[in-house]
């Protein structure tokens, strides 16, 4: 049984998501279909790419990761389906997929998806999640080879993740509770956000409420927390906001 | 495996919909459950009916479509089964099925849900969709009948689809992206809306960004979109603005 | 096949659920997972209880219910496993789950989920959901005994349902609609809330459009409603609002 997970920028209020899980069904029924999460703001390709970057290693080996923010849907912009580590990536040639890729230790093999015999029968202008991406990861679940997909592709698009420099980084991204996460390392005693410094602290609940810190996040970064409420909020930061190790 | 589709207008923030996904775990646990989408907003009949209408197809034969949009709950309404295309569908007579239905081919055996053997034990005033539809669904899916659930019913209540006149149409669905969907066909080569005049483009992408244009859109409908916005917002249409064929 | 749900206040736009899902699917492959609601508000423990306690009953015996209302995540709080009638709840022991596991007849047997050898080899300090809370339940769900997964406790922390008094209860939750539900029995004529009388209904379009009314809910509790509208917006009243039995 393979797990397909799907994201996308597709909101929660149409029957996009649903429809590519009728699609898959009818060619893999026995695939299960996981969603990672639908609310990426709409065409923010590097919001949907830190959210695959986190979550997708979390996920049995053997599993088709299907990334679907599109805003090239119609035009000539490759779509790619990837094998890298452990995974296969299914997704628009924009970056999406790069973060996770490279994450799971760069691509093995990637193929253009072109095959028409691997598409729903008539292809659409604007909504190729549906029409191509999840028929495509749904003939991958059945044994249909990657190399079946289309031809090889040497490189992919997109930027790659941003790395930290001289122990300065970036917030790259808030989450539901208003953490603000880094890309900062977790190993270092603070940060420095906006001329203030913060501490690491074991846990979330380990400061007074309403008291700003820094902890290991789970994603593998620091991140900034305040117990009980917004970082983002009672702060202003937010994604792009500079922060720096703190040098004492 | 069967599979069964949910559709309502619960919203995301109770658990309305997972005790309906628990009652049909527990009489078909092979049935394999799929969301359309939960944010229909709240009793808007034919905003459910439009996402039943352009999703529905895309799922595997034998799929039992299920929508819950129920303002007349605990009334005399009827809820109502029905056989149309490769499909069983299942929700109250009023109207949020019909679309889907007409466009499957109208019923072929359609039957009021009254048999109480295929309801919970305990039927509430307020929650038919967990306590008569969820439980009707799961047993059609263990291979119960069509017409053990209740006597048959000749005619289903609910408007059809609005078909444009004479080149006349409306936009029926404003989508997570702020596209609008119309129901104009695909084949025109410009619209007219508020006006102005927007030429059919192949591609969101293909026009500048800001610019508004018509395209083909995944439902089999012409729809106005902003490359890169909303054309909802920058236009200021929304559901029900007439839109026309333009002449040119 | 072992259905595992979960509830979660880590809203809609993360990838934090699914991550969860990835880790069960790797280590239960044949467990079914249903999402009860995931937008819980933030660190509100007991509207997570209340969706718990209204919905747990409605799955087949032998599912198991993870609650991830947390946040005391990192600190010496207790995650514990608890048996409780036909089901296993798994959460934080901080009272997210005492409401369901008290309806479901108390516990039976309960033990702190602290082995190590049922969670990810690598426990963060801000998601024991995924690290902890979701490889117990999915162990759980391939057969491991409850008693494996850590030392027996004796008494769960957490508040009590809070029961009416002599005819007197309070508003303990507002839905989706604005239905506003109350801890008060279905079985009388009529309540009183901020000096009214409203007589109890037998469903929502009972009553005219506008008009606030009791029906007896679907949870087996008396709630307000407005047909057609929001009882929370138009009454002004919300969680917490006493509400009585009308003496009449």
């Amino acid at each position: 049984m393979t797990v397909i997970t799907l994201l996308t920028d597709f909101g929660p209020t149409d029957a996009y998501v649903g429809a590519m899980k009728g699609v898959i069904a009818g060619i893999a029924p026995e695939a299960r279909v996981v969603d990672l999460t639908h609310n990426v703001p709409a065409q923010d390709i590097y919001a949907g790419a830190f959210h695959l970057l986190t979550a997708h290693r979390y996920f049995p080996a053997g599993t088709i990761h299907v990334a679907v923010v599109d805003p090239g849907v119609g035009t000539q912009r490759a779509i790619v389906a990837v094998r890298a580590g452990e995974y296969v990536f299914v997704g628009p040639d924009n970056g999406v997929l790069r973060w996770a890729i490279d994450d799971a230790g760069g691509p093995v093999s990637a193929v253009r998806v072109e095959d028409r015999r691997y598409a729903l029968p008539e292809v659409s202008a604007t909504f190729h999640g549906r029409d191509v991406m999840a028929p495509a990861a749904a003939h991958l679940a059945v044994g249909v080879p990657l190399e079946s997909l289309g031809p090889p592709t040497a490189q992919l698009s997109g930027e790659r993740f941003p790395e930290p420099r001289d122990g300065r980084g970036v917030v790259v991204h808030v989450d539901h509770f208003g953490n603000c996460i880094t890309n900062l390392p977790p190993d270092i005693a603070a940060l420095e956000v906006l001329g203030r410094r913060l501490a690491v602290a074991p846990a979330y609940a380990a400061a007074p409420a309403g008291r700003a810190i820094a902890v290991a996040g789970s994603a593998g970064f620091l991140e900034i927390a305040v117990n009980g409420g917004s970082a983002a909020a009672l702060l202003g930061i937010g994604r792009g906001t500079p922060v720096r190790r703190h040098s004492q």
